[in-house]
């Protein structure tokens, strides 16, 4: 039989323009999968393990800056999409998630692949719409196409992140030869948003407040390459001396006078030091900080004023300091800022930029001349890796310590380069899979920087009849979780080995194999041969690095220690 | 520092004897693994992958009959335990999960590895509760004790599955060099519990309306091995001439008289055979039943009363048909309805008893006949592999085909085989690391039966740096979701090879080398050779069994021809 509400759902999809679906395998979502199948319009990839699959549809949420479709069956497996679900809740991406259900007068009935589902995702979805299994009374329908409308508009609305849209199918559901799938095109709610700005009160008590400090610092979060807001920073930052500082993860390496480097120069705790660079006013925009150091530095800052700007979403106060928040878009604002501000800056403002490029200068000396000294730590196989990525690569970058190693070496990165990590979450759980999405998606060489653990926890990621082969994967290997040495706390249990590194002996050599994928390491032949032939293979390829724990660990440790030690 | 309710809450998990933790590493949750390893009495498991982890430990506990501790860091560790916290709970099985979580005020604030954890399992933990981040007033460890208590005895009870603490920790979190950890001996709440006994007037009734009808028949759902419960199934089956319906689920497979075969027989809709098999009284006991037919016979079999015997969790009326519930152990009921009926039964049970005896002499027969013809089907494979299992084995199962075949062919088991299967949720997400849970905890054989996508889909179940040598897994590999070709809908579909099958070319023979683990296939060398050399291997060993996806479908469908077309 065909149901014609799903049929209804699908064509609204596509009236949308939401035509990307990441579809798993099972018999009671038939009727979805069908439905999207048979209607012509839609791009259609077929991933087995949901967890993976969830994050692959991420990842190409991400990479296309469009929501995309995610469909499974009934049962655990809408369990196994909630990492990335969460993820994309923090990191507000927008997933519409068709979960497949059974009646619900059947759940508890020792019934199979048959749980609770309502609401599965809790928290983490922005809306999670139960749909009837009986479509008798025209209401169902009317309810159907209200809610698929509403689902999809907050979609493409301007505060993103998961929806879900749990769906019931009565037996029988699979159609017989003789259905035909008919398509009429659907209601569509519009939503005709008016764009936000500033009231010229508004503008101007901004303004003036922002004259009137000497020292503002405007600090960037997680965002995805933005060129508007970059020039918006660029002009706030060149011409109007505006302090900005950006981990990796805001793509703002490309701009020089960006401070960068914060997240060594802020391990100093000189009170002098920290003192000389608090602001009178913080202005954020972004979603996460990634430096600690940073962090730190804010929450002790005490500022006047501290201004969050960003068009929707939950406002975090993570420094503890927020006091106002500027509902627009973050380049409209530091546009309008910019323009009142560039000729007319506040006298302190040289000098108080002065310190923090001094502070970066520092540490860049001091950086070129530790690094003078050869290593075949971690940190030095990052620094020799980085260069090679071509700038008009995508890179994404798993947790844990890979993404801190190029955030501390962000100066190294080609001006280009667009920068990607799953940091809403920070979780171990899907990196790979998210750059397998992204990859899927561009014709741009996409490269995932990642720990053995990582790789090792999302391997199936590689489980794919169509891997793109402009996916590049390089491996920390460390034989286990090299973080827990090199943060304090856990370094110094007597547990260290047993319970925090999880030592273990694999490489992913084998798991290349299983899946044809190009395989280059550091030992085998010269680490140069194998990062040139890993550069050039024409197919997905990972190149592994082998280190030592103990010279990673003590490595990063002697350069934190230049600036713990030594002042600024 | 130290932080006493946590030392109390393992120390009162010491004293009610739960003392096996699965661990998955992490920072935030460095309370708890370092206070379960400093105590001494627990046996610590450390895994990476949380969704394989906690499967793990429902293997483990499933085995040990005995609750198990998860314990994960914050984040999405949490959410990927939760296909396993589902399974158990719809499995009844008692996992004591804590999660390590940040201090509410920093959840939605940007903040790394923070999300809604809070009831994160939604209905399927039993209990969720929420520890305080302070312990200043002396309430919170009198809250935190009572609740351990409550989560424990719940745990230790008749009605098992997940039980969930959140507790989050507030740095600093780790100990320093100083401290030293005491478990002084904790408040502990017993719960004494009368046992259920059925009064006189009650029995009276039952064992009259039991007298009163001709036809009764017991079916038993999903039962864990159980010796008592066997027994007096075996008594009222062979002594009281009472129908006995078991799926091999029900473990009940050793006992000669009862019916195995009837998902063959019940394929035969022809209405004169259903109605003359037709029960005046249904009893049923345990959880799922397995065979479709059956469960479509049930539902409509009208009985005249239908009695569910349980002691306790969810009634499910899978058969539409209950009346009434007995809130009794299964093996008490069954002993004490069979002391009363052995010797005074009803005049038309024996007639009636041989109607199902025929229909199931009558499916053997068939089946030998039609096995007479060799054939290289994936159901020929697995009624060639079964026999040579040892009888002291146990047995897991995998869902989706695997179980199936083993229930077609019951018959073939050693009997005292123990069998084990995911039927809670039916997934195949973590049936590889449920079968590594249980060959943790036994010196048995445990041999795991799985296809090709259930093995893939968990693969991380090997990540194990102490992988049991007495697990075996035999790998029916099929290239795809082959049931999706032998189960009516979709096998009509033209996107049968694309949207349901996901044919791929991938074997576990990299998997194999990958993990360490010795590899047998079905192509390297002959059949029989691998047969033996994977029964004789001294390490944990994999068998990986070839098929032809068409010629299965074939020779399955031609087998259930025989039961479909040709009347009983």
């Amino acid at each position: 039989m065909v149901i014609q509400p799903i049929l209804n759902l699908v064509q609204l999809c596509a009236q949308k323009g939401i035509t990307q679906v990441f579809l798993s395998p099972g018999s009671r979502n038939a009727p979805l999968s069908l439905a999207f199948a048979r209607h012509g319009a839609f791009k259609i990839t077929v991933l087995v393990d949901e967890r993976s699959a969830a994050f692959v549809a991420l990842g190409a949420a991400q990479q296309i800056k469009h929501p995309v479709i995610l469909v499974c069956t009934s049962g655990t497996a809408a369990l196994n999409y909630s990492p990335a679900v969460a993820e994309a809740y923090f990191s507000q991406v927008p997933l519409l998630v068709l979960t497949a259900d059974r009646p619900q007068e059947w759940i508890e009935q020792a019934d199979g692949q048959a749980i609770h589902q309502q609401n599965i995702f809790g928290k983490h979805a922005h809306f999670s719409f139960q749909w009837p299994a009986d479509w008798s009374h025209p209401d169902a329908s009317w309810f159907a196409n209200r809610t698929a409308n509403e689902a999809i508009n907050f979609l493409l609305g301007s505060n993103k992140g998961p929806v879900h849209i749990n769906i019931p199918f009565r037996e029988p559901f699979y159609p017989t030869e003789t259905d035909s799938f008919n398509y009429p095109t659907v209601r569509q709610i519009e939503v005709l948003k008016p764009e936000a700005k500033l009231s010229a009160g508004q503008l101007h008590d901004s303004v003036q407040f922002f004259l009137g400090c000497a020292k503002v610092l405007v600090v960037v979060g997680q965002t995805e390459p933005d060129l508007e807001l970059k020039n918006a920073l660029y002009a706030l930052n060149y011409y109007g001396e505006t302090v900005v500082v950006a981990d990796v993860t805001a793509n703002l390496h490309g701009l020089k006078k960006i401070i960068k480097l914060h997240d060594w120069f802020l391990m100093n705790k000189d009170e002098a030091f920290q003192e000389s660079l608090k602001p009178d006013l913080v202005i954020t925009c972004g979603r996460s900080v990634l430096s600690k150091n940073l962090k730190h530095f804010l929450r002790n800052a005490a500022p006047k004023q501290h201004w969050h700007i960003h068009e929707g979403g939950y406002t975090p106060d993570s420094f503890q300091t927020l006091t106002h928040i500027f509902e627009c878009k973050p380049e409209f604002f530091f546009k309008k800022i910019g323009e009142q501000v560039f000729f007319s800056k506040n006298e302190g403002a040289a000098a108080y930029a002065a310190l923090w490029q001094d502070a970066e200068s520092n540490a860049m000396q001091k950086l070129n001349e530790a690094f003078q000294v050869q290593s075949q730590s971690e940190i030095s196989c990052v620094k020799q890796v980085l260069p090679h990525i071509p700038s008009n690569a995508i890179l994404h970058i798993a947790n844990s310590m890979p993404v801190r190693y190029v955030n501390l070496l962000q100066n190294l990165l080609p001006p280009d380069i667009q920068i990607f990590a799953n940091r809403g979450t920070s979780g171990i759980d899907g990196s790979i899979s998210t750059a397998v999405g992204a990859a899927m998606n561009t014709k741009l060489p996409v490269f995932m920087l990642t720990g053995d653990l990582s790789f090792l926890y999302d391997k199936n990621a590689l489980w794919n009849n169509h891997l793109p082969s402009n996916l590049k994967i390089i491996i920390l290997n460390n034989s286990g979780g090299n973080i827990f040495r090199m943060i304090e706390g856990p370094a110094k249990q007597p547990e260290l080995v047993q319970l925090f590194e999880t030592e273990h002996h694999n490489n992913a050599k084998d798991i290349a194999a299983h899946y044809s994928v190009a395989y280059f390491s550091s030992t085998e032949g010269s680490f140069e041969a194998s990062l040139t032939n890993f550069l050039q293979a024409e197919q997905t390829a990972i190149l592994e690095i082998f280190t030592n724990k103990e010279l990673n660990a003590n490595h990063f440790a002697s350069l934190k220690a230049l600036f713990t030690h030594n002042g600024k």
